[in-house]
C-alpha cells in the first residue's frame, strides 16, 4: 500500500444529485486509510489560487444526502503554465493523491494532471471519479448522476403527460442531452401503460424526418387526445442546433429552444390554431433533492471510496468504473479505465437501445434503465 | 338531510397534484349518503356532450394518490344556451347534486347553473370544491392544490440555489401566478441559512424599481457570489405583461418570457458577458408527484367529503372553505362561502406579507405558509 499523503479532491463540471455522495465516499475512504483530506473550492480552480477546505470533521452522511456540489464546481480548461503552479501547491499541501470527481473535460483535465505528474517522476496519484447527468462516459455501465436524474425525468414526464391527458394538449419538453440522448430516452421509464406520455422521445441519435414527426403526433392525437414529445435539446433539424448563441469555456454553445421550434413546426403542420405548449426542463434535472435513486446514492458514493483504494494501491491516470454484473436482480461491481482513452469520448446511445421508423427507444434501453432509476409509483387511472 | 339523487361531480381548470383526492372525497361522501355518483369527463363539457363515467366502484385510495385531474379537465365559458341542455342531462341522469373542483372560472360556472336552477324551481344542488395552485380564491385561508405547489417550488428553488451557489452563477427562475404571488412567494420556504436562495423574490403584487433590482443582485454577488430570482409569470415591467400573445378560452393571455427578459437587462446593467441562465419552471409544477403535501392531501379529500354534505344539508350555490384555527400546531375548520361571492375574484398577496424596500416576502407569509407545506429537508453545507 503506497503513501496517499494528503488526499486532495475537487468536483468538477454541472453539479448533480449525487456528487457529494462521492465527496462523501472519497472523505470516507481518506479516513479509512488514515488520510488527511483537502476540499479544493470550485474544483482545480482551488489548487490555483489556494482555496482549500479541511475536510477531516465532516457529516459524510449529511453531506451524501445533500444535492450539488458541496465545494462548489467550475469548468475550466487548464492552461500549459497551469500545471506547475497546481503541482507546487500540492506538494506544499503534501498531496500525494488527487481524485478528481467530473465528466468528460474534468477526465481531461485529471489526465493530463496525471501524466505531467508522471513525466516528471512525481509521486502524485491522480484517480477520476465518474459523474455526469449525460451517462455520456465511455467504458463504465453508466455514470453516476444518470441514475437519478433519468428518475426526475421520469417522473416528471408521467407527471406533465397526466396533465395534458386531462386537458387534451400536445406538449413538448426538452430534457438535457447535447450530443447523446441517454436522459431524454429515460422519459420512458414511467409508462405504465398503453398510451401513457411520452409518445415521441426524440433524440440526438433520431435523424428529423417531417414525416414520421407529423404523423407520429397525428397518431397520438387521435388514438390518446393528447400528445407527449420529450425532446434532447440536442436533437438536430436540417439547419443544425437550436441554441441561444453563448459559448462556454470549453467552446460548447448554450442549447435551447428545439421544443419551441418543434411547437411551432407542429402548429403549421396540422393547422393548428395555436402554437403547442412546450417547456424547457432546465437546470432543476440535474440536480433534483426529490427523486434521487438509491442505486446511484450508494454507486457515488461506492466510487469515491475506491478511488481513494486505488490510489493507496499505486495505480494513477485511471478514472473508477461501474461493471454490471446481472440486471434482475441489479448487481455491480467496479473497474479501472484508463482516463486518456475516456477523456473528451463520448458515448451515445447504443444502437441496440434504438427503434427504427419509431421517434422512440427499443425495449432493451428499459432493460438497462430501469434497475438503475427504482420502482416508480403506479398512477390509477378512470378511463 | 335532502335526497341527493345522483352526484355528478366534474373536475375543471388547471390540474393540480391532489385535485383527485378531492375527487375522491366526493366519491366517498356519496357512497356514506348512499347515492351513485358520475363523473363528467372534461368538466361541464362532459354534460353537454353525454360523457360520463360511472365512479362507484372506483379505488379511492388510489386515486387520490395520483396527480392531475383523472376525469379531464376543461376550459369552458358556459354560453345562455347551454343551461337548458345541462339541466336536462342531469335531470335525465337522475343528478340532483351537482360538485364542481375548480378555480375562480368554475365557480363562476358553478354559480350560474346554482342560479338558473333557483329560478326554475329545480332541485338542484350546486356546491363548489376550491382548487388552485394559485391560491387565489377569497373567503378561504388558502385553495387545496396549492400547499403542494407550494412545496415543489420552495424544494426546486432550494435545489437550483445549491446548483447556482456551486457554480457561482445568477439564475431566474419563472413561477406561475398571473395576477397574485402566492406560489413565487412560496420558493423562500426551504431558506434555511443566511444566503440562501432565492435572493430576490418578484411577485405581481410588487412594482418595478430598477435601481433596487440592480442593487440587490449585485448585493447578493458580492455576499454570496450567486443569486438566484424568483420571479412570478406575471410580475409587470412597466411596459406591461411579458406573453407569448396567445388567448385561451376566457380570454386569458398565456404569460411567459419575464425571466429571460430580466436576465437580459441584468446582463446590460452589469455589464456582464453573457445573459445569465433563465429557465420557465412549467407544468410540471402545478401536478408534480413528487412534493405532496399531506395537509393538502388530507384537506382536498375533506372540502370534497364536505361539498356532499353540504348539499345533503339542503343547501346550494355555496362553495367550501378551509378556516384556519391555528397555526402552531396546524388546526383547520371548514366553512362555506357564497359562489357569487367568489366567482372571477382573485384574491392577491395581503399586504402583511409583503415588505418595502426589498423584492421579498415577509416572515409573515413563511408563518403563513410554512404549516401548509410541511418541513422540508435540511441541506448541509461545507462552506
Amino acid at each position: 500500500m503506497s503513501d496517499l499523503g494528503t488526499v486532495a479532491v475537487g468536483q468538477s463540471g454541472g453539479p448533480t444529485a449525487v456528487i457529494n455522495a462521492s465527496l462523501a465516499g472519497v472523505i470516507e475512504g481518506a479516513h479509512a486509510a488514515g488520510s488527511k483530506v483537502l476540499g479544493l473550492r470550485y474544483g482545480i480552480q482551488g489548487a490555483l489560487t489556494s482555496d482549500i477546505i479541511d475536510l477531516s470533521a465532516v457529516d459524510t452522511e449529511a453531506l451524501a444526502h445533500t444535492v450539488s456540489a458541496g465545494l462548489g464546481s467550475v469548468r475550466y480548461k487548464l492552461k500549459a503554465e497551469d500545471y506547475d503552479q497546481i503541482l507546487k501547491a500540492f506538494d506544499a499541501w503534501n498531496v500525494r493523491t488527487f481524485i478528481y470527481i467530473g465528466g468528460n473535460d474534468s477526465m481531461d483535465t485529471a489526465d493530463q494532471l496525471a501524466q505531467v505528474a508522471y513525466q516528471r517522476n512525481l509521486p502524485l496519484h491522480v484517480v477520476g471519479v465518474p459523474k455526469t447527468i449525460d451517462n455520456d462516459l465511455p467504458f463504465t455501465d453508466h455514470c453516476p448522476g444518470y441514475p437519478s436524474a433519468a428518475r426526475y425525468v421520469a417522473a416528471v414526464v408521467r407527471d406533465v403527460g397526466l396533465d395534458a391527458r386531462a386537458m387534451r394538449r400536445i406538449y413538448f419538453l426538452e430534457i438535457m442531452g447535447r450530443h447523446a440522448g441517454w436522459l431524454a430516452a429515460a422519459s420512458c421509464l414511467a409508462r405504465d401503460v398503453e398510451g401513457a406520455a411520452p409518445h415521441l422521445i426524440m433524440l440526438p441519435e433520431h435523424s428529423w424526418d417531417e414525416r414520421l414527426f407529423v404523423s407520429s403526433i397525428d397518431e397520438a392525437l387521435s388514438r390518446y387526445h393528447h400528445c407527449i414529445v420529450a425532446v434532447a435539446e440536442g436533437f438536430k433539424l436540417p439547419e443544425g442546433d437550436v441554441h441561444l448563441g453563448i459559448i462556454d469555456p470549453f467552446g460548447h454553445v448554450r442549447l435551447g429552444g428545439i421544443a419551441r421550434q418543434l411547437a411551432e413546426l407542429t402548429k403549421e403542420r396540422l393547422n393548428l390554431p395555436n402554437v403547442p405548449n412546450s417547456d424547457i426542463l432546465g437546470y432543476i434535472q440535474r440536480a433534483s433533492s426529490l427523486s434521487r435513486s438509491e442505486v446511484d446514492l450508494q454507486e457515488a458514493r461506492e466510487v469515491g471510496r475506491r478511488a481513494v483504494e486505488v490510489a493507496a494501491d499505486g495505480q494513477s491516470g485511471f478514472m473508477v468504473t461501474i461493471e454490471r454484473l446481472s440486471s434482475h436482480p441489479y448487481r455491480a461491481s467496479y473497474g479501472l479505465q484508463r482516463l486518456d482513452t475516456i477523456a473528451n469520448e463520448t458515448r451515445k446511445l447504443d444502437g441496440a437501445f434504438l427503434v427504427s421508423g419509431r421517434y422512440d427507444v427499443a425495449s432493451e434501453f428499459i432493460d438497462y434503465a430501469a434497475p438503475l432509476v427504482g420502482e416508480l409509483p403506479k398512477s390509477y387511472r378512470l378511463y
